[in-house]
């Protein structure tokens, strides 16, 4: 029979086998709910982005189908390597600045991985991807959280400007121990994206203790606005302590694509680059090749208006504002995001009967089970992105995803509005 | 500049920096040799593969592009389970008895990491796939490792059945810190197919000290003449301390696909699981909606000559004989292998100057990187699948892939015809 010597697995393990999105996914699958949840798009990419991926298959010779170079196809790193050179204002050496891995997750864990030693710290701003912990955890090494604060702006609409950095706070958090630091701009699941004097106190941060700062840029291009994306390795002095972060399951909106990179200097990204080649050695061909041939087609017209790029936040905007209307009307509050494609709402006004939940859950972990399973809408809590003690924190908001169909968000609408006259009924 | 703190990498990394992959594919990249080396093939993979994947991107509605569940794509873990469920004589549980991940390679990751505790020993038959060993070491464990022995079988004709596993050395092996041992047939170098007495003998092993078996069958279905693939999970009392381990890439001739798989009971398949939502999370949707698709054809016409588990094994059969008559006739001695799609060859008939080689290295990566660069044919050194003790037991084979186009096979012909001349003239 089953061994006891496995009942439980190698420490490094303990305490992170839970996972939100394991948890939540099956709920849809199994209640077939209208899905606001998970990051993805419901509709197709665009059309020469799938053909990239046709082509990559059947009409590029045999070798696009075989094992290809292990830290990134060759024609995938030229690629990226023109595209970055202007966003970096930099000359990138395609073969030791950049690695492609699978998804901007296998970036993470090989960063987490291959620069953190047991014992040392990292530090994360709450809310963050929740990912970063476990990831820390499992690299030995121990995560600091500090959550954004959210100051009264006077205003009656929240905006994800309104959560900032507390400077002292953030000061305080860096010690001896500390390894790195993890940015994510824009924020997932808040929206908020960094301004360039918030970038600058964590860049000072940084340099004066040593730390490498994971930039996770996977919304890079989703702003709104006037809300710019600044690079945080473009700062004085931080290129040789960034590694930058992207994937192009989000840029190309592929989300089951997987296909992520890490831009660094080389004396860092090597030391990635021996995770990556011992834990999957390299990833799929044609999924990079077809990558390549997007960001070659994008790099053609990048200051276009046509460049996807671009051209998606402008798809996503009245999304967005779409979205902040259907919720304001029923009285969710919601916080109005400057980037990604999430917006988290406040709930405190949303009277509903939670006994029948697992009363051992955050508040907004009942909620989203709740919604799901009686109204039919699916979305994700948001204290899900904030570490065990500071959940309280977190309780009151939930998190839409707004990049769907407009048949979708109207289907939202619908359970919404038929909720609401119900509530009045 | 570069910070000291980094130099180093965290004490995981140490020792593993190198790989044959990344040296000798660069060695191909640089110098355009016929290449030999890399287990791939050099032709297209059957038609209905490559379509399943250009269904998967365009024409299965939206969501074949986005991301699905973490443990697998739910088309492909029912596939997968019908055709296991043949395999293995038992009925999987798809949910929790199948894990989908980014190539065999994922699922050895996985396992290692998810199974193996600091200061566990991990026991490696040699020859191995090289990635076992830096696995073990970046979970902490240590590989403790034992080389097949060749017997001599009084023909002047080289077979893998004539490398065995000493049962007296494989006993004292075993220890009360042996937490696994890695199996892996039909075996990548040598190509030797196990017998059933010989896995009984390691599956009486791993009952007696509770170990559990990582068996690495991603050559299941290529064997030769009468050699037949046992699945050591069927041995009684296996099942429930085996994880099995597939990869599609050599199953459906699509190498660079990356996708494989780990079977096993929930309670060790559970780890694994743990492992892989925290390092990648899931794998590309259109290759698991395209290797789905894949199997469902084969499972259909599973016992006819035209399934391709069977009829790439009778495409192989003669590029393997091709290969040994060629490599005999110039004075190379083949180790005729009884599965797989590589073969080994002793080198040390073959009188070259290498003194241009750093010297520092084992005689077949010389010898390798010598014909590679002067005579334009690339293979892979023997001993890079040996531990640093036992790379004088390997170092006068080095190892030829055959799974590529006959006219291929032709140019490396023309190469060593003109090479033994060039001796003999
Ligand atoms: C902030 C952030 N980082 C990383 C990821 C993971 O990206 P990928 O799917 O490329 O692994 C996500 C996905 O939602 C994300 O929101
Ligand atoms: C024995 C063995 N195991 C595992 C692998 C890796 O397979 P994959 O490409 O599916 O990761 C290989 C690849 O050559 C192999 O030969």
């Amino acid at each position: 029979m089953s061994s006891q010597k496995f009942a439980n697995p190698p420490k490094r393990l303990e305490g992170i086998d839970k996972n939100v999105w394991v948890e939540f996914v099956q709920l849809v699958l199994d209640t077939k709910a209208v899905n606001l949840g998970q990051g993805f798009p419901d509709f197709f990419p665009p059309d020469y982005v799938t053909k990239g991926l046709v082509d990559a298959a059947q009409n590029s010779g045999p070798l696009t189908n075989q094992y290809t170079r292990g830290f990134g196809h060759p024609r995938l790193i030229a690629a990226i390597s023109k595209v970055y050179n202007k966003f970096l204002g930099r000359e990138l050496d395609p073969a030791k600045e950049v690695l492609i891995t699978v998804g901007a997750y296998g970036s993470l864990f090989c960063s987490m991985m291959g620069l953190v030693e047991h014992g040392d710290e990292v530090i994360i701003i709450e809310p963050y991807f929740d990912c970063y912990e476990p990831m820390v955890k499992m690299a030995g090494g121990t995560p600091v959280f500090i959550p954004l604060r959210l100051r009264d702006s006077g205003s009656n609409v929240l905006s994800s400007a309104d959560f900032y950095l507390d400077p002292a706070e953030l000061a305080s958090k860096f010690t001896s121990k500390t390894k790195a630091i993890v940015v994510n701009t824009p924020n997932n699941p808040l929206g908020k994206v960094y301004r360039r004097e918030e970038l600058q106190m964590i860049a000072d941060l940084c340099i004066k203790h040593d730390v490498v700062c994971l930039s996770d840029e996977v919304y890079e291009h989703m702003t709104y606005n006037d809300a710019e994306h600044i690079r945080i390795a473009t700062l004085p002095g931080m290129w040789e302590r960034t590694i930058t972060i992207g994937s192009a399951g989000k840029t190309f909106s592929v989300t089951g694509w997987k296909l992520g990179w890490s831009i660094g200097p080389s004396y860092l990204l090597k030391h990635l680059q021996t995770v990556h080649q011992n834990c999957i050695y390299t990833c799929p061909t044609p999924i990079q090749e077809a990558v390549a041939r997007g960001f070659e087609l994008e790099f053609n017209r990048i200051n276009s208006e046509e460049c996807y790029f671009k051209a998606l936040a402008e798809e996503l905007k009245p999304k967005r504002d779409n979205m902040a209307r259907i919720l304001t009307e029923v009285g969710f509050k919601p916080v109005i995001p400057e980037g990604g494609y999430f917006m988290l709402a406040e709930i405190s006004n949303m009277k509903v009967d939670l006994s029948s939940e697992d009363p051992d859950q955050p508040y907004d972990y009942k909620f989203v089970k709740w919604m799901t399973k009686n109204k039919g809408l699916a979305t994700i809590p948001n204290s899900a992105f904030y570490s065990a003690d500071h959940k309280p924190l977190a309780e009151k908001f939930i998190r839409f995803c707004f990049i769907k169909e407009d048949s979708t968000l109207a289907q939202a609408e619908k359970i919404i509005k038929d909720w609401k006259a119900s509530m009045e009924g």
